[in-house]
């Protein structure tokens, strides 16, 4: 495992009717630029709560609609101007990945003395922002928890991303139900774009950082699960929640940090999208494959066939395919017999593998005076439950464990 | 998935030779209060290594050795005096858990007005901490990057854990090569405390949090790979550095927020330690399995043999069995054969299951003229590689996605 500094200091409101937490931004000032895209959160009716809060909270809204997809530096410099021109001191995103990182280029162009577009290009010149928040409509970039803003300047074909820590939102408010009205299309290349910024973390020769990479396989699962349902249940909550949830953790340092990244495939659609203006999404989406194919048939002089470097690839993909797809995954026992398993496997592993003492008796307590007052305790003290025990199951477990 | 507020602020310095960040510390204050446990950090150097870049960075170091595990509310009452006495403007642990949790409750208690162990009883109490810092030296509780602390009256038979986000330390140094000198019986017992962690959440009726249930068994298959080779080779940086890069992530909220937590098993073992002051991994290692046999003989009343709360249990200790131990995996096939399936499957998932156009043609890319120099910005662009590419083979790339 590679060293590194890991800081995801961004506060998440997960959930349903988290909009209210808009309230908080008060605390940051009475100014705030609202940036977002076309009309679609006005039709849903997000604006409108949005403003109500924000007006309740004795906030002053200053408005930059119309950012687009693949967002122009145009747009910012638009909204740097505005923050100056009127001493506004945080910025709002409201909508996916483009609005989010359209608002941290211009929070941190607002404080930078020169053109914004320097900050996309050298990430270096980035010395600090405006406070930056967000309320997500679209799981996809992760924007909403990460220090990254991709920026394009469609006049030169140029899409570049800047990396820099204070591009992390203050606060982002993640409600999978304003993920309902996402497109098929964009639901498809959202999950597309989680899975290709997880995928360019996995895909790294470092394979000892194998925190990282059950991680990011377990993100890949996810998007395997839940993608399907979300496209054939718009209003599926569990599928927009998980793929919500999901989407920030693929590219805000877990997956990654620690790892030596392979962050190949980003750079070749940047190009795409600058170039041709597609969908960042279906972009990846279309490349990966390809990318893939082209190391297993030993194609890349730096990996061809036979070499160490071509097996250690497809040992990587093989894992892939095992533990992403179930490639290999037996038919199933019954459950029963397999969690009576489980539980003998977890023994085994404590006891015989770990060497842990295997009884209270072996470290030292013999007698049981005090458990029925140690049980009462542990049933006041639990802070939930699996499945609900009393004192007395209580007690029994602490005898059988004797 | 139920409704969370997700905030994990602390800084990670992660890796070998982090220790002079501790020099960071300098922005914060000039004096600082030093917390630690027996004499091991002196044995190994790491004392004298810290107080240097301490003194070099003009920060003044009052020290409380001797914290017990299992950490007494006497020694955090000690420095609260300290802190209150000597104006000191933050704390740093150097230990692990029980040295961290004690910095935690000094650091609160400091600008609490009354008797730290209120702070214990009841974490609404907290309403601030001088700022926190760990450098941890044993991979166990997650205390470097949470919001825990939990501390003993061993007068009174009391062990409880307090929960407060004034709690989470500001930085913390992890270096694995710090924990080369932990015996086979803590690391044992910190692996199973990890573990332990990890199953309270895992084990929840609430089973609509995928991607926290996936993080969860990523952590757990992590445990049992690294967990015996730490053992066996306790030198061993791959297997110490996952371990304790995997120890925050089972308690600091990721496996947790969105579900409804069965936090059981530890109230239990609190009063184990409470009563007899055994390690607390142990405890958990001992208590756990049996639980799940209480369970898995339908002997919990809540959850009868045959009814649906049994049947549910079942299932997430037969998904436990399969998906943490592997119990169904089958043989498996060679590298190359599943690899090639792999590619299909992504394939068959992106194009077909999520419907994605499958071609550059298909998104309205069907001209080449700028394949060229698209690619040499790709490669120069690159932020790293799985396997290096050039230009050409980028353009070979671009032109078979055609």
């Amino acid at each position: 495992m590679m060293n590194f500094t890991y800081t995801v200091p961004t506060k998440i409101h997960f959930g349903k009717g988290q909009l209210p937490h808009l309230a908080e931004l008060r605390d940051y000032g009475d100014k705030v630029l609202l940036v977002y895209g076309g009309g679609s959160i006005k039709r849903s009716g997000l604006y409108d709560d949005a403003m109500a809060i924000l007006k309740d909270a004795g906030i002053t809204v200053y408005e930059l609609p119309g950012i687009e997809p693949n967002p122009r530096i145009q747009s910012v410099r638009k909204g740097v101007e505005m923050c100056r021109a009127e001493g506004i001191a945080m910025v709002l995103a409201i909508g996916g990945g483009s609005t989010i990182d359209a608002a941290k280029v211009i929070a941190a162009g607002a404080v930078y003395d020169g053109d914004a577009w320097d900050l996309v290009l050298d990430p270096g010149l980035i010395k600090g922002a405006l406070p930056i928040f967000s309320v997500l409509t679209l799981a996809a970039t992760g924007s909403e928890m990460d220090m990254v803003a991709v920026i394009s300047d469609m006049t030169k074909n140029e899409k570049w991303g800047t990396r820099n820590p204070h591009l992390l939102p203050t606060m982002s408010i993640l409600d999978p139900t304003y993920t309902y009205s996402v497109s098929k299309k964009q639901t498809a290349a959202g999950t597309a774009d989680m899975m290709s910024h997880t995928m360019e973390n996995y895909f790294s020769m470092e394979v000892a950082a194998e925190i990282q990479t059950q991680f990011a396989e377990g993100i890949l699962r996810t998007c395997i699960k839940y993608g399907p349902i979300a496209l054939a249940e718009p209003d599926n909550y569990e599928a927009r929640a998980n793929l919500m949830w999901a989407a920030p953790h693929a590219i805000n340092g877990l997956c990654r940090d620690g790892l030596s990244p392979g962050w190949c495939i980003h750079p070749m659609e940047h190009e795409l999208s600058a170039f041709y203006d597609i969908t960042h999404g279906e972009g990846l989406a279309i490349l990966t494959p390809v990318w893939m194919e082209f190391l297993l048939r030993g194609k890349a002089a730096a990996a061809p066939m036979g070499s160490d470097a071509y097996l250690a690839v497809m040992r990587r993909l093989a894992r892939f395919g095992r533990n992403v797809f179930g490639l290999d995954a037996a038919r199933r026992a019954q459950d029963v017999i397999v969690a009576e398993s489980a539980v003998l496997s977890l023994k085994s592993f404590f006891f015989e593998t770990l060497g842990i003492p295997a009884t209270l008796s072996a470290v030292g307590i013999t007698e049981e005076d005090n458990f029925e007052v140690m049980a009462e305790k542990a049933v006041k003290n639990a802070a939930g439950w699996y499945v609900p025990l009393t004192a007395d199951e209580v007690v029994e477990i602490f005898r059988a464990a004797k």
